[in-house]
């Protein structure tokens, strides 16, 4: 019988002495897995298998003889050994070597990722996503995505697959990723804007999509990807930006939970810990003023020899603001979530739905000092659409697809995107967003 | 309360007559959404109203004047109408217009489908998916996506999302779309096929990724697209490709089950079923080279006055040949499904595994007419690719990143990707794949 690596520990809990004699017998099972680790003691080799489920000790008689990172299949009986990690091991009868591994392993694979630089583990990610500690970021990669497709679907999201080549930028065309499609040129789009608004307006009325997206930005940041996994939301009838952030609120507590019931041995690999639906629920909302306040005010209690509070005030919301607004939040309201509200007209796209003369009705995520979330309620009205386009520079004639949603009939509606590999940065504490893309893209990084 | 238009049936079955008197009586209920149809008769109007859920008749008395397309709020009491569609109405109290459509509506949206051009389909597609007929496409392909996604999580299959920007093809680099990179060029990905090797390789040993792929090819045919949505699986410790064949099995059960239980209204308006857990089950394996001489014997008994049996046999599986095996298994085998296995080496790329010397341990599946699956065991031994790279014009150095995948232990794996369009298409026999795609691309096609 084949069983998995995490399964040793009950199975030698649960045989009984007198089962374990001899090859053949009722519990013997066999593993299949990876050469993580040898060592030699004493006439006896102890191998470190590691499958998808774990990594387990084998006993095996004599000298092993198997290079690091063979695959390999070991028959044997499954016995409590206190001294093992996991209390237990396989005590092998048999092993088969099923792919042997060439012993010029680049760098040492199954070393702490941490002390290992970040380009060796990008250029060699072929290797690199054998460690425990790094494929841990992607199971938990695979959870988020899971749990807000899950929670979306719940509340009547349909999941849809929009096109990612596009004859126009959403915001004007700057930033775009140009492909030589046949006798013409189209670009990969920056985010399924105009699509989402589509569907909601086709009837759908509530949809979602996890996707890839790209931004063309030259700036080599550890918070920038080129290319991005967007997980996109947007629902019709709502009133303000105020509804899709307690719809974000819904999402999170669920994506925490979930990470926190099935990635509890991936969390603890990187000593993480995911927020409460308590802390989610007391994540404040703050309208923007006031948080480039609130971050001045931060940024002198943060350094009192320094600058007197609101002579360092920013203009915008940039990365440390971010920081410094988490940092309050965190002390003041016991949580690393906070929700910026009502950013001016000139600082947010041509479809944002305005509130007053100068703010929207728009907001951002912020979590663990980065933003991971941007949206708001969209113009719904055609007429108020062909107002604003020349204000921002656009020609209607250059919109026609996207505005024949509006002319003929399309509910008040919004949505935010959640960046996924952000998400799981945070989430994990990992200083670049990098580390948390299989197979990150930026300036300079187009392979493996 | 706000309700869908689902719900009015049940809520005036449950209505008493007492309760219905009068504005503001605690059944009355607001219904948001499109107008779908008015018609006038003597002094009352009836709008059909339209939301996600479904179609339901407000009755409005005196003359409605509302465009066809805008949104609308209508507040009344359910009620139950023998004549009415659904067997209960909606008697409108008050009705608030919140988005007036323009008359100039580029075609009809609420008439048939099938009887308006798939151009004018497509080039309006923000307001011909509008049209129940149409959205029902896409409810059942994010059935598929939940259903295909959902199997492969119970199976310990571990999701991805892999870059879709690559240095190089799979298969030599034709027929891929050019990218301009910064300074550099790159392609769009045709498939996640070394990826999903490197993850199973990786130790995750089962994924799956939901993404789209391209395809640059010049051939505009109802069965093709340019750019398309791949549900790909790849999965560790098979011995050939009948694993492969009875996950498939197993992922089409789940996916009909599901579409049949959560679209029955959707398959309807197609008159469309799915195939049951039996059919799927006595879907036949038929070896390559006994497809051809089945399709052929197939050929002979359709056009009894043509050639003889044999003499119209084709040298590979074409759509016609697809067309004739699917005929041959639904009347011997009672299934429209039909997996072919042990295609020729020549006619596989160069990381199939062989049979022997001429075949392959490759498959594909054709459901109703269609192929909608290529797969099969790859290569994993290190010294066998090597061996194999230059007899398909193929060079180590070129391909130094997917080659260290194998150089340091890979197992036996294998895999395969379902088309999702194809497999929507097939689903509810619509004519053409582009169809079954939000927003396709085609050769000339780039809009919306």
């Amino acid at each position: 019988m084949r069983v998995l690596a995490k399964q040793i520990a009950a199975l030698a809990a649960e045989s009984k002495e007198g089962d374990l004699v001899k090859e053949g017998s009722p519990v013997q099972v066999e593993l299949k897995g990876w050469v993580h680790r040898v060592r030699e003691l004493g006439g006896v080799s102890f191998v470190m298998l590691r499958d998808r489920s774990g990594v387990v000790q084998v006993v095996v008689e004599g000298k092993a003889d198997l290079s690091l990172e063979s695959v390999i299949s070991a028959m044997g009986i499954p016995a409590p050994n206190p001294k093992a990690p996991g209390g237990a091991e396989l005590r092998a009868q048999k092993i088969e070597l099923i792919a042997k591994a060439e012993t010029d392993l680049p760098y040492p694979v199954n070393g702490d990722p941490e002390k290992v630089g970040l380009d060796v583990i990008l250029d060699n990610r072929p290797l690199s996503l054998r460690n425990p500690k790094i494929r841990a970021i992607f199971s938990i990669q695979a959870t988020i995505i899971e749990a807000f497709s899950e929670y979306l679907r719940g509340h009547d999201f349909t999941e849809m697959k929009t096109s990612k080549l596009i004859s126009g930028g959403t915001e004007g065309g700057t930033g775009l990723f140009e492909v030589e499609y046949f006798d013409t040129k189209v670009y990969l789009a920056q985010s399924p804007q105009f699509y989402k608004q589509t569907m909601v307006a086709s009837g759908m009325e509530r949809v979602f999509e996890v996707a890839p997206a790209y931004r063309a930005e030259k700036h080599d940041t550890p918070r920038h990807l080129n290319e991005y996994v967007s997980m996109d939301v947007e629902m019709a009838f709502i009133e303000s930006e105020r509804d899709l952030i307690e719809l974000e609120r819904g999402i999170l507590t669920h994506v925490f939970a979930q990470v926190g019931k099935k990635n509890a041995a991936e969390l603890a690999l990187w000593n993480a810990t995911v927020p409460s639906a308590a802390q989610v629920a007391s994540a404040p909302v703050i309208a923007h003023d006031d948080a480039l306040a609130i971050a001045a005010e931060e940024a002198a209690k943060q350094s009192p020899g320094g600058k007197k509070a609101g002579a360092t005030r920013a203009f915008e919301i940039n990365p440390e603001v971010e920081r410094l607004i988490c940092a309050w939040a965190e002390r003041e309201k016991g949580s690393d979530l906070v929700f910026i509200n009502e950013f001016p007209r000139k600082h947010r796209p041509f479809y944002t739905y305005p509130m007053d003369a100068l703010r929207t009705m728009s907001f951002d995520a912020i979590f663990r000092g980065l933003e991971i979330t941007t949206g708001g309620r969209r113009h719904n009205e055609y007429a108020a659409l062909l107002e604003v386009l020349p204000k921002f520079g656009l020609k209607a004639e250059d919109l026609s697809d996207y505005l024949m949603v509006f002319k003929y009939g399309c509910p008040p509606h919004g949505g935010f995107a959640i960046g996924c590999e952000r998400l799981t940065q945070k989430i994990l504490g990992l200083p670049n967003v990098k580390e948390a893309s299989l197979f990150p893209r930026d300036r300079k990084r187009v392979r493996p």
